[in-house]
């Protein structure tokens, strides 16, 4: 492996060690547990604070609860690189999953810092305070709030307490009046940038450190009900019965068969219930989730409709009652194709083959994507385990990540 | 159609008035649940003992709380047909389940005594208390006693408020002690034929009122756990996955293609749970049972075979630890062929089809083929609904019923 920046030697230790000390502010005893605007939140968003100013960056916490470290450019007015990504957590959560990406860029730019040396550029490291959308009906506020894409009828929602988002805000010590001043301007930025663990077992069914990310997937959720009739699991002939379950087995096999037979399209069935649910009574009703992703959105859009063909020519065969509810749509975010051929550059340099994988997670990056050009590289995680306390990431690994990353800001140019 | 008994014109109506007054004897408001040696079930039996002495029987509350009626043969010392059902219902039960087949004898019995006929053997309407299981841990304790095969060491199981069955019955107003004494003599049996609603849709789809019963199905149940691996719905793409309830979903179809595949098989998989079962999830581990029933031993055991075979391999492909306990099993009962032939000839001698057909369901008969031999006559049900309050008959296909099963006795020789 090329070391174009061999003083970054022991980083991934010090990235690991920085992210496992965050992991002691959580909610939960035993466990990592926190959430937008608690005050493990307010504990950690501190200790972040502290090492970006130990890295030779200022520091804020702004009005949304982000924070938000900046290590200026060599000459003022030059544009800024957007990084970061979220340091809230799912409930028992691992220790990586967007922490990583806040604590990896803190360690190259105090690379940069030690050898004095400043880019053409800002760069700005924002510690996201709402990404995983555990404790209010809301997602992506920090994110969006730079973006200037957040409604501010947000504010208002509650958490499972009754506390507003707006109250919780001023009790963390933020000003929700100024939320609309954090906002962006288009031309001051010139991309955004997120280092994430990638959450899936690509990277290691492949044996690389990192890839490069084509796309976040777009994703349809659905709630399927299908009715048939109960019956006695005794005494009524195969030929006579309409078995919800037998209907959604068949389903859940065609759900399979099609997604496993398009490249990047997934599809899950996560959750089923059959009731009356009695070992002796065929089942009348089942319902089930459908959740479908694709790195396009044509992709997934065709998908959902030969599925939806599919699933009621097999509720037709069977006499079964068939309800499709669309719960959620969301769709695929692009990145920059510039910013990913630097990417797969940077990789190159550093001696490590370049892959292109889609995200099939949503990312702060996603919400990002209406001010500027967005990109990500994501780190190999063990197992493609994430969102439980089993996440694991090599030294190793977080520093040819970091190499990778700083490579890429010193190769930058903003105004390309 | 030819009416042997034209005298009998209108029992039809009067067996639905009985069992639905019957129904008022119920532990619940507005719906009927009727256990064992409940005050209810003690209220039904006085009602039942009152219609069978008004029909000319004599009727006695045995020592395990059966109801016995009793119809004297036309000489001392012949022997003894017995006939009879269980009165105790499940929770939110239909009417006729169990009931009618004490109602309908009844009926018949009661015309013969307007006739002043005596037949060259006894009748016994049996009232069985302890059919549904539902109050304790036991099932067929009645019909058990009457046949010599109750274990003693079952009055000391408890029910749900810690009484023990032995308490119960005292308090029901039975002699625990006079159990053993119960037991009828093999040389003084000449059958047991009981009538029972379908609790399937097999007449109805054939456009019958009453069909013969071949045998009660034999039945395995099993409960079977699948373990994959549970990960995130967007980011494991299809290959990558080892997907508990997509294995599931290819067992289930496996099983219900083989039952379909051969006649008299039923296998039904009425429960089914997945964890952890969250929308965008991967399902790690799937459990759900599955019953199987045959008329013969032979065909059940070998398609339970062929099955475990089946889901070892699907298991095996897909990565999946596969588990199957065994949680049930119980053997066929064969009716008795000579007196199925009898059945059916009353059958046509009623201008009737008659039709064979397996009961996929347990009944008394069961306990009391290790007596004597049995038979079963089904009567046809609305929808082949049964456990549920909208189980129904019509009054017409009662009164058919009784037309049979009298023309059965009038013609039943105990010596043959």
């Amino acid at each position: 492996m090329t070391l174009a920046t061999d003083s970054l030697t022991g980083a991934g230790a010090w990235i690991k060690a920085m992210v496992d000390g965050w992991a002691d502010y959580s909610e939960e005893e035993e466990k990592l547990t926190r959430t937008f605007l608690s005050p493990q939140h307010k504990a950690c968003s501190e200790a972040v604070m502290k090492a970006m100013r130990a890295a030779g960056m200022t520091a804020r916490l702004d009005a949304v609860g982000n924070v938000v470290g900046r290590y200026e450019a060599a000459e003022p007015g030059a544009k800024t690189l957007i990084t970061g990504s979220h340091i809230d957590t799912v409930r028992d959560a691992g220790a990586y999953d967007g922490n990583l990406g806040v604590a990896l860029p803190i360690a190259c730019i105090a690379e940069l810092d030690s050898q004095n040396k400043r880019l053409p550029y800002a760069i700005e490291v924002v510690a996201f305070g709402d990404e995983e959308g555990v404790r209010f009906p809301t997602t992506l506020s920090g994110s969006r709030t730079i973006a200037g894409t957040i409604d501010l009828a947000t504010l208002s929602v509650t958490d499972a307490e009754g506390v507003s988002l707006r109250d919780a805000l001023v009790h963390f010590g933020c000003d929700p009046e100024g939320i609309a001043g954090e906002a962006r301007k288009r031309e001051e930025v010139a991309a955004f940038v997120e280092v994430h663990i990638e959450q899936g077992p690509v990277l290691e069914s492949e044996g690389l450190p990192v890839g490069t990310v084509t796309a976040i997937n777009g994703a349809s959720r659905f709630a399927i009900t299908l009715e048939g009739m109960a019956g006695h699991a005794g005494t009524v002939p195969m030929h006579l019965r309409r078995d919800a379950l037998a209907g959604a087995a068949e389903m859940v096999a065609a759900i399979e068969q099609r997604a496993a037979a398009e490249e990047g399209l997934v599809a899950t069935v996560g959750r089923l219930s059959v009731a009356p649910g009695a070992i002796n009574v065929i089942p009348g009703k089942v319902t089930f989730t459908l959740d479908i992703r694709a790195p396009e959105n044509d992709q997934r859009k065709a998908a959902v409709a030969a599925l939806k063909e599919k699933l009621a020519a097999i509720a037709k065969r069977r006499g079964l009652e068939l309800e499709i509810e669309l719960l959620y749509e969301e769709g695929a975010v692009a990145c920059d194709a510039r910013l990913m051929d630097q990417l797969d550059a940077a990789i190159a340099r550093q001696g490590i083959r370049a892959l292109r994988l889609p995200s099939g997670a949503g990312h702060d990056a996603m919400a990002l994507s209406a001010l500027c050009p967005i990109a990500m590289l994501f780190v190999r995680c063990g197992g493609g385990i994430s969102h439980n306390p089993l996440e694991s990431i090599t030294a190793e690994d977080a520093e040819a990540a970091a190499r990778v990353f700083l490579d890429f800001l010193e190769h930058f140019d903003p105004n390309l």
